[in-house]
């Protein structure tokens, strides 16, 4: 059972990390991450890849919470604080009640979590996904139909930005992830690793419903409006979603809904 | 061609609907909406069922949006201004450069709505979603999949506010609509026009995958956590996305692009 630390003060050095997160989260934390709200803390306590460094409680909280608490180990901290304190220590109104400090422990390259791939099984591939919006529902898709990895090039956001972490509902914590080099080659990557291409594109020559995958596969997903470049689309194969004519327009993190079921149905 | 006017004076009176857009969108707008952005407000131009009452657009960018302009009627007056006064008039910096203001002018009941539809299709109705981040996503996806409407139950916020519609990239702008008075009885409602309702829930009692759609089905989206009203799933056939053991928990715009991208497949 962990120690519970009443805090009184916002100015207390040991609960530095949670000081003015909003600002923060605009310049990153080496390393560490704010998780937020119990669903969330729950799958960061839970995490094989990641370790929660302490967490930081309302008081009127406490109670429900014990349940939560009891599974973090002695050496995590808990700080507890009244509801205005919080609110001042985070530098907004913490209604949740209930953050975390985590720490990265699994951070493989790209080739390293590819070698870990065992069996048939789908990997996400991101190209210049920005948004953050975007990058959390991709990853909770991924949880939702049991993706074994995301793969981010360069230009992707940080998952586990405060926002992303939030709008996957923790998934960002589970899923096994890993950025690809600037100049990596992903496709020589993937054929390293005997993962089959498959580009999504608005004018792929396939209809994904017409798409039988085989064993394993990468999926490869770029940014609304660029799209991904004229290198990976001449060499992977390519499938379309098809949409009414005058409004072929889908959210990226939608798409990757659409085609992770449509993997999942087909692996039945 | 419409008439250019130039805006030297942020308090110029004809500018008004357009002034702190933010801070109104928290009070709403009897009937009038603001579409931002060059490709919502393209939709908005080519509705018919709403119609543009004028546009407010940065001089830097008049140029490059003359062909839009041009679709005007002469009687939508077209404001231009420099960025800053731009800025200054819409209270936050409107880098999009272009804003319209619209009225609804297709407000039918759900009953006049459904009476329309003619031959086989699909609608959806949504209960309790009021995120605008949700409803502009469901309204993309329907859409792109060619939805014939989307019914609201009294709980679903407005998809004419301005992140709606954004983040609809102008879909609520063209996919006919209508809410429900708070009393109806939604599935009366829908027997009455020959929709077989069909609801989607994480307890669904077949699964989606396995699902051929009828002629006509009313899809039945809930709030994610409370979902579908007993009533309602009680009265329904049930349909369940499967899932991962563990994260069973999809974004309800995603599951509605999931749903709509089987029902397009399966009327191939």
């Amino acid at each position: 059972m962990p120690m519970l630390i009443e805090i009184h003060d916002p100015d207390d050095p040991r609960i530095e990390p949670y000081r003015d997160i909003r600002e923060r989260d605009l310049v990153g934390r080496a390393g560490l991450f704010v998780a937020e709200g119990k669903v969330v803390v729950e799958k960061l306590v839970g995490s094989a890849l990641h370790r929660p460094l302490s967490l930081l409680i309302a008081a009127k909280r406490l109670d429900a919470l014990r349940p939560l608490v009891a599974q973090l180990g002695d050496d995590v901290p808990v700080f507890v604080a009244a509801q205005p304190m919080l609110d001042a220590i985070a530098g907004f109104a913490m209604h949740r009640g209930i953050l975390a400090i985590g720490r990265r422990t699994d951070v493989p390259d790209a080739d390293a979590l590819l070698a870990r791939q065992r069996g048939d099984g789908d990997v996400l591939l991101l190209s210049g996904i920005a948004n953050h919006d975007n990058i959390g529902g991709i990853f909770r898709n991924a949880a939702a139909f049991g993706a074994a990895a995301v793969l981010l090039d360069a230009e992707c956001c940080d998952p586990l930005y405060r926002k992303a972490i939030r709008v996957s509902v923790g998934a960002t914590l589970l899923v096994p992830t890993a950025r690809l080099a600037r100049d990596e080659d992903a496709l020589a990557l993937l054929d390293r690793h005997g993962f089959a291409p498959v580009a999504l594109s608005p004018a792929g020559a396939t209809e994904l419903a017409d798409w039988r995958p085989g064993p394993r596969n990468a999926m490869l997903l770029g940014a609304e409006g660029p799209g991904l470049s004229p290198d990976i689309l001449s060499r992977a194969r390519s499938l379309r979603i098809a949409m009414t004519a005058g409004f072929d327009s889908l959210n990226v993190a939608t798409t990757s809904g659409i085609v992770l079921h449509h993997l999942a149905t087909a692996r039945r």
